[in-house]
């Protein structure tokens, strides 16, 4: 089951949390910009290439300490097909150095066509009788206001291929709560959602006791995190808005089960910018600094628990 | 205003409907694949070029009796990559045709990561001080689950470069009342949402009355449809769901205004595939039967107005 494997991988690090791989080009240094423009002259190919120089350095520091990455689709489509291309490669390279992938794609439609969404970020499709991987990732986020048509054609492919989604349930902005807050029949939406993920995932429940389905839950609401926590049992949380959207790690604790496990917490700007935040930090040590932004992370999140 | 663009081409081809254009590689005549795979070998690169060649000739067969295409997202990711390229490759064609085009994405983040898929699929992107268009549809499909926050950013970036955006209301398939059906406060989410439509695009209202956020409702639920005209007067429709699903003309109707505007219905496979549905018709005529269906379609929902 995929999540057996990444729960697996943050035991032996000793780590729930990923880092958020969301790069805009400002966040790269101006040396790796600069030999890309150098290369490709100013266009998306050459922005592209400098993110994924970037992405490769930061997986090269990270992968010992941090078991997976979450590459933001929308930060790869920005720079046009060439962008996309380099959220390929990415993915490769961390699943070469033995991390997990989780596209955070927010994917949602029906059917066949949530089918080739599933195919093209988890599965396989046909090229007339030649089976190809065109993304690969481990899992993916998945936005359930479509209802089960939506989920379904995620949950073949995630048993076909052994992979896990991520539904969103609350999320971790502001205005989450104009929808997700709402109540029906006294119910707020977010935990309607979530009861539908333990719904989803009865079929496929790991070694840990947690599904292949998983719900986003924002670090920014701590009493709907501890309250989900309860209700869903098997439904692993991925859980956005530490740090740079507010969420601290006293509020994220109500996250996780009684032996420590069932949520991962993600880090994006803080670990990809540190360079940028630590004092006198130079643009070529942007890496270490990553680095020692995780570990500071890690050490922040395991001590509640 | 991008919807007044829209409306005023759909006025002079009397023909308020829009080619879905959801290449599966299956649908792409055996002629078109071959030459692909005899250029590039059995690859995503040779489907995604295979699809291109097909779409092309399908706009160019399309273009004076279609006033806008909608391309799916999900199956050109299905092709990695090289499928992604063919979407920004579409897009462009079909637009030095006069088409107007909406990308089927159904997006949905927050804040800047949203900024981020509007920059994308709507807007420039900066790489050092040029600008640059990723993908620059007219318009494109977003999932309003996340609230104003998630909407906001879509609505700059719409405002800034003339485009549009349709927020998922009531959707076509079978599960979609397990949420959108369900009451809030005596009123169903699908309504919450259309009014959310209403008040997002409240600020840019265009010289048809429609504003620049529109909203997808489906052509299977015909009762709804009618309902929500009447409720939503400045939300432009996005009817997906006629024909294959099971929606038809009649149904339909109920979407327009009293004008016969104010909406804009969608068919994909049955265009896309209409050479596989005629008898007799020899692959190489795939463009001619897609375009005979089109033509067959405007006069079925015509009728009704």
């Amino acid at each position: 089951m995929a999540f057996d494997r990444l729960i697996k991988r943050i035991d032996e690090l000793h780590n729930p949390s990923v880092a958020g791989l969301d790069p805009r080009l400002e966040y790269v240094p101006q040396f790796i910009q600069d030999a890309s423009f150098v290369k490709l002259g100013h266009t998306l190919e050459a922005a592209a290439d400098a993110i994924l120089q970037f992405n490769k350095a930061l997986i090269d520091a990270l992968y010992d300490v941090v078991p997976a990455i979450k590459p933001q689709a929308a930060y790869y489509e920005m720079y046009g097909w060439a962008g996309v291309r380099t959220l390929a490669e990415t993915i490769r390279y961390a699943q070469s150095k033995g991390m997990f992938v989780m596209t955070d794609g927010k994917r949602n439609d029906i059917g066949a066509t949530m089918t080739a969404y599933a195919t093209a970020h988890l599965g396989k499709v046909d090229v007339d009788g030649v089976e190809l991987e065109p993304f690969g990732a481990d899992a993916l986020t998945v936005n359930g206001y479509l209802g089960t048509d939506g989920i379904q054609p995620l949950l073949d492919v995630c048993e076909k291929y052994d992979k896990g989604i991520f539904v969103l349930a609350k999320t971790s902005n502001p205005s989450s709560g104009e929808l997700q807050d709402r109540l029906i029949d006294g119910k707020p939406v977010y935990e309607i959602m979530g009861e539908m993920c333990e719904n989803w995932g009865s079929r496929q429940i790991g070694a840990y006791g947690y599904s292949a389905v998983g719900a986003v839950v924002g670090a920014t609401y701590p009493e709907q995190l501890a309250e989900l926590r309860k209700k869903l049992p098997h439904t692993l949380f991925l859980v956005p808005g530490y740090g740079a959207q507010g969420g601290g790690a006293q509020g994220v604790a109500g996250a996780f089960d009684e032996n420590g496990r069932g949520a991962i917490v993600n880090s994006s700007r803080a670990i990809m910018c540190a360079w940028k935040k630590e004092e006198n930090c130079p643009e070529t040590a942007f890496a270490e600094a990553a680095r020692r932004e995780a570990i500071r992370m890690r050490d922040d999140i395991t001590a509640y628990l």
